[in-house]
């Protein structure tokens, strides 16, 4: 049930934002914990959405979006591809033959939608930049 | 990965405060479009949290609290048995060698808490007899 892609994301996006060389995907994993192909699946995903860069002469990977204009919410976008935070399953067999049975589906999808929405704004108010910001208090922090 | 506990649980609630009469556990899940086993684990564990009732010469359930009361806050809670609704996983072996690996864990647990504790606050902010209310409004509109 684990799914780390957001976390090992953000681990990897702060890496590449704040490494004065760019990284490949072997030097990320190392960092990450994990191995290199699945940063290449991660790398792929915020590439196809814009997010990195690659290529064009240097290898490893570079911050295509500046760090303080680079919400959450779009990294997230980038690595379940779709716009919607997902939060909720619903059921998928009510009973149509019973009155809450027939109506739960667009009671539910209107309420999950909301939630789900209010969950994006969350993610949409938080950028790279002030992930690394916190980071950086506790690297100060650590080094009095 | 589907979960949809949540989902019928909330389902399974609705039943339960509108029925006039107790429903039992196969009636429940009959509407939901599951197992009778399956309803009886949620209305376990909304029974352990004090939501539901049952016994006491009735055969059926019924709500503990006024569905104007119960917020979704508290039936998630009853259902993961957990305070925190959980939104994010961490990867779990970033490597402390590197100054990023090292800060990682408190800085995405910082985040990923609060905003969990804003999702919190959304579920917390919603009550059963809202979704009751939505429904109704569906069924009247249905009904015209």
């Amino acid at each position: 049930m684990n799914d780390t892609r957001f976390s090992s994301a953000i681990h990897t996006l702060i890496l590449i934002s704040e490494s004065e060389t760019a990284m490949t995907s072997e030097q990320i994993a190392e960092s990450v914990g994990t191995n290199a192909s699945y940063i290449r699946k991660l790398t792929g995903l915020l590439k196809r959405n814009g997010i990195l860069d690659s290529g064009r002469g240097i290898s490893g990977f570079r911050l295509n979006i500046h760090s303080e204009e680079l919400s959450l919410k779009r990294v997230y976008e980038a690595l379940y591809e779709t716009e919607h935070v997902h939060l909720f399953d619903l059921h998928q067999n009510p009973n149509d033959g019973c009155i809450v049975g027939r109506h739960i589906k667009p009671v539910l999808t209107e309420l999950f939608a909301k939630l789900e929405a209010e969950a994006g704004q969350a993610l949409r108010a938080v950028t790279l930049a002030d992930c690394i910001e916190t980071m950086k208090t506790r690297i100060g922090r650590e080094n009095k």
